[in-house]
């Protein structure tokens, strides 16, 4: 995600009633928070939000949390929620390596969408399907552990395949080029810009 | 592979010093048949052999044996061999399908190479990573199970990566896009002729 400054980023941020501001408080009782008992789904990196707002307009019986690093991007969310009032739709600004101490054992379902691919291998460990990740994710999954991931980036997706498969998850499903098929699919931002210039979407959903 | 019926093919086959006659004689047996203790590596649907052949030169320490079920492409294979005199390679005329009474806790390695996508649902068992031939080799490998894949099939390549990671596969190499990279590879004629027309070659490699 390439940063730009946004002045009042913070402010917005703050001032939404879709974010919540201190996700720690929150650990083990986000179904409570959300008032009923629907599974938890969350996305790592939401970006400028059309994947998870669109996954929450469709899915009203399931509630979403999109997580997002930097205020000058979840702002942009924010700013796109102002005149809806959806329900099963909360935001999160933290980085993802304190994931643990966000959430236990409370999860259904783990997106992953077009995450950082981190090229250089010194910095392997911070993609977000590394060893150091699957081991945080083991605790705050609440059934199966179930993670859905998009990517256009060719080394990370193979990276990640081969992660995930050693990590002893099961492959449920697995395409090397999304949009050509029938899948229902809800798109990012990011995902629609790329794909639109003849770039492959690779996906995968694994269990354990 | 799009069969014609080739003149003399049985006669040439079983005239050839390559080709063992009586496979399931040799059951439990091979290292003795190449008279040394090297490991042996088998390929699946050799066609016209390009691969096997390559590989028993660039590997004189490692012994071969292209697998292939028509007399009628062996042929081809035994033709090439004509004027070679390498010891390291065998050949067999068999149905894959009866594998595990051919070789018994004997084989290092396993390729598959380009085989046969079996596109219908209903036909997914005769493909060569179906559940049914990985039990028939787990009886066939000394050690590790090691299998390596190529294919140009996208759908039998993310069927293949699933029902390896399902049953139990690690996997050590993934790319999904071979020909991009760098690897040592030696081609097939078949790999040749669709990698040059711009298609992509995927490659998996696994134990067990």
């Amino acid at each position: 995600m390439r940063l730009k400054k946004v002045k009042g980023a913070l402010e917005i941020v703050s001032n939404s009633d879709y974010v919540i501001k201190e996700p720690k408080k929150y650990r083990g009782k986000y179904k409570s928070l959300f008032g009923n008992n629907n599974p938890v789904h969350i996305e790592i990196g939401s970006g400028k939000g059309d994947f998870i707002i669109n996954m929450a307009k469709a899915y009203p019986s399931i509630n979403f949390i999109g997580i997002e690093k930097y205020d000058s991007v979840l702002c942009k969310i924010v700013n796109k929620l102002e005149l809806e009032n959806i329900k099963n739709l909360k935001l999160i600004c933290m980085d993802a390596i304190e994931i643990d101490e966000v959430f236990n054992k409370e999860i259904d379902t783990l997106y992953l969408n077009f995450s950082d691919p981190w090229p250089k291998k010194r910095h392997a460990k911070r993609r977000l399907t590394s060893e150091i990740f699957l081991k945080k994710y083991d605790l705050i999954f609440e059934n199966k552990n179930n993670i859905i991931m998009k990517t256009d980036n060719q080394a990370l997706f193979e990276y990640s395949v081969m992660s995930l498969n050693n990590y002893g998850y099961k492959i449920s499903y697995i395409s090397l080029d999304l949009h050509s098929t029938n899948e229902f699919n809800i798109e990012t931002e990011y995902e629609r810009k790329f794909s639109s210039k003849g770039f492959r979407i690779y996906k995968i959903e694994v269990y354990k």
